[in-house]
């Protein structure tokens, strides 16, 4: 893993934070160490590289735990218990492009499955193969390719090598004055390859979130051949080559490096925080932000669950934020806070130059929430995260099933209530990304069984209400059912050829996208 | 061909046009009328469409040599001398999309070549059926689909037939408040389809000018079945069904309908152009401009020859014009001047609220130039214009090229200097998209020729200069030598993959974005 620059990590967790010290010590909590483990890492690999590539792949038991799975919650339990039946067999580590070439290579002649690994961040089972039909399978850990490799700071854009974390190009592009401006949740713990591959959704709320729009050009290492796309700034030659491999999640081949859109950092920032006591008008209000054209840095909106859960309104209510960010900030972020008083919204407090309380509070709440979600498991606590996005329109329908639905059958499976929160994500003039949290009391050792039929009866909703499957959490295996009745079908019938092109013998990731038989 | 709104139509070209006055008799002029047309409108139809499909084709000469060609150059200029030796044997207009399923149908049984036909403003060869191997052509005439079919008030978006040109839309939607807002210089002469399928840009130069930006979800026809995208507004799951047709100019399906993202209505409205001495200037303002986070609803950059040939600057100098269109536009204009100013600008004159006259005398050439054109060909007067987009480290080197070397291959073939003049027509945060005019003096007869070896040269410069081969005007089949460098090859395979899926027999728009034999 590259070295974080944590000074680059503009919201650094809070030291008090209670999942650091769940963590703190693994033997005392029963978590199982590598020797412990179970099968297969006990037993021999399967596949073995030829020795002129023996320099870049391990078979080591704590390398191929370490990626087994993502961090999905069923991912997390299954590691608590130390299941490692997922485990790759060995786990490659290129230096450089050719590596890549070469790993491939082989890997098509022999018959091994190459699943991509960036830093295992994935929620979807994106990094864990399941198919069992090749002779072996690879991990190919994409972490040594961590360089930004060319600035043009005319055109704002850097060239960045797709294992890099977000923490190490923010620090490498600060002295020219430049940041991608992507902040996922994952920011620390997901490479730019991973993200470009997923459709990641950035922190910044409103306009160009999703980095599809951030990609200038891509380079890709298929089995077919090196795909580069020229840099440009926009173009009408056909179909775009980059969105089809933006969201292909390692099935069509190996992003190693993008030419990325920059932005000059932020000089001014403002934020604001309002409070709602009716949610359907505050839905209103985020509504008329999005629609109005001032385009906020960041509009986050937060139900009367989820405002609570965070600490930010533990009386209830909902609230909303906004954030502007470019030139003399304070008349958009009045404008902002005007609309949101049309629609029935109290600010919260006055609008300070370094942040008002209540985003501090939601923003850490929102830091910690991953580290909590592991200790959570630990307690056989359930929770799961599920997002989505739909035309506002379709919004009221979706919140009522979600709740109603999911609600049941949190009660069928646990036997109890549980905590259904919404907040939105990012917004767009069109519709909302709703994410929604599930917390609820899960039994010893049937935990991911539960998640399991919980999450389903999720899939099966957003699907009735014509909402996306996933916004920005990726498809990977998990999503797949909900991601087959999404695609229309003659698209699908082409991207799969477009796999059989790129991927004649079927290596790559089987089983995300598509069904583990397409190759 | 829809009844067209001149109301809707916001930019009335003025009544005294020269180019109108030049059109205004056809017989007196020289210009063929259809019994003159030379073969083989005289001669049999090669195919005949089954009698349950009858009532929806004709075969007569004149809709057949209304459907021979696009407005570019050459094809101007072969109309003009008779030349209908590319006319489609049987011209079909459906009704409805259960029609264009009835066709497709038929014609891939019958090894017939669909070519889609909106409105037929295509400038790269995009109607013109060259292949030959095919046992007929049928154009695919969509102008009968132009209804506004739904719309969505709250999510601000419409469902729109495909064959609806620009002002027919507008007018259904004002009632709403709404507008489509996207004005390419042929709005009246353009079908939401064809800019679908050609990744149009509009006339608003910054932010979401690309239509693949306002498309929320695609109905597309393909010989495989209906494909159908989810109204959404984002998505992560997987590569994105609708930027695959998007730009797929009529080989991977018939588009029929879209959502399409809409704006409300502007309230306020102001604009202001500013003189530059040196072009260099005025192309660092632009990028200043461009990047500064105020998202001008308009930034157009002419250079001194643009300037001076649409009479905006006769005096010489560079003139940019920037509009704004939000909310109170006065202070983000004011902004966007300063910014103008800082580089060397002087503004022309005071902005006013119904736009100032510079950028009126230029929208009103703009406007005019297509009129002028058709004229300029009847005097043998070769014009050209070819548009591309790079980011802006590569600009300065391009425009010199351009005018060097196409200049060099102007005066190569006329044997005299011809005008090759530059505007920028979008702007985005890492680079422009200029566009060139070529204006030469041709030889009787020998027109189309000289300018084929004009087009030629000037492509040959963009690949070298490693900008793309077309921002707007789409591929077709008179850019696809530069398309064939443009596209990273391993994407070309992926995409003939996809191709073959959705189009077995290989029967739509043969030799657009792919040579004729793939299929």
């Amino acid at each position: 893993m590259a070295a974080i620059d944590a000074e680059a990590w503009p919201w650094r967790p809070n030291s008090s934070m209670a999942a650091a010290r769940i963590c703190s010590s693994r033997r005392a909590r029963g978590i199982p160490l590598v020797p412990a483990l179970r099968a297969p890492l006990s037993g021999g690999v399967r596949v073995s590289a030829p020795a002129t590539l023996a320099h870049l792949v391990s078979s080591a038991p704590a390398e191929r735990a370490a990626h087994t799975y993502g961090k999905a919650f069923r991912d997390v339990v299954r590691a608590l218990y130390g299941d490692m039946a997922a485990a790759p067999d060995p786990v490659a580590r290129p230096r450089d492009e050719r590596d890549v070439v070469d790993l491939l290579e082989w890997a098509a002649g022999a018959d091994v499955a190459v699943v991509p690994y960036g830093a295992g961040s994935s929620v979807v089972g994106g990094v864990e193969y399941r198919a069992g039909e090749h002779s072996g399978v690879l991990s190919l850990d994409l972490s040594g390719l961590v360089r930004v490799l060319e600035v043009d700071r005319v055109s704002r854009a850097a060239r960045i090598q797709a294992g890099a974390l977000g923490p190490g190009p923010e620090a490498q592009l600060r002295p020219y004055g430049l940041t991608l401006r992507h902040f996922p949740q994952s920011f620390a713990f997901s490479t730019l390859g991973g993200r470009l591959a997923t459709r990641a959704g950035g922190h910044y709320a409103t306009l160009h979130t999703h980095i599809d729009d951030l990609a200038e050009s891509l380079r890709v290492v298929t089995p077919a051949g090196v795909s580069e796309s020229l840099r440009m700034p926009g173009s009408g030659a056909g179909p775009s080559p980059d969105r089809l491999f933006l969201g292909s999640e390692g099935t069509l081949g190996i992003i190693t490096e993008a030419w990325m859109r920059l932005q000059d950092r932020p000089s001014h920032k403002a934020s604001a925080s309002v409070v709602f006591e009716r949610f359907p008008d505050a839905v209103e209000a985020v509504r008329a932000i999005a629609q109005s054209g001032l385009h906020p840095a960041n509009c986050r909106l937060l139900d009367p669950g989820e405002a609570a859960l965070s600490g930010v309104a533990p009386e209830g209510g909902s609230v909303l934020g906004v954030e502007s960010a470019h030139g003399p900030v304070e008349g958009r972020l009045a404008e902002l806070v005007a609309l949101a008083r049309e629609h029935g919204g109290s600010p919260a407090e006055e609008a300070s130059a370094d942040g008002d309380s209540a985003a501090n509070t939601w923003r850490s709440a929102f830091l910690r929430m991953p580290y909590l979600r592991a200790g959570l498991a630990r307690m056989s606590v359930i929770s799961e995260t599920f997002e989505t996005a739909c035309t506002w329109d379709r919004f009221p329908a979706l919140y009522e099933a979600v709740h109603r639905d999911v609600g049941a059958a949190v009660r069928k499976v646990t036997g109890a209530s549980g905590l259904i929160n919404c907040r939105f994500t990012h917004v767009y003039p069109d519709g909302p990304a709703p994410y929604f949290t599930v917390i609820a009391a899960g039994r010893r050792g049937s935990e991911a069984a539960m998640w399991d039929e919980i999450k389903a009866a999720a899939m099966e909703r957003l699907g009735e209400q014509g909402a996306t499957v996933t916004h920005h959490h990726a498809v990977g295996r998990d999503h797949r059912p909900g991601y087959a009745r999404q695609r229309p079908e003659p698209f699908a019938l082409a991207l799969r050829a477009a796999k059989q092109a790129l991927d004649p013998a079927g290596i790559l990731n089987p089983g995300v996208l598509f069904d583990a038989a397409a190759r």
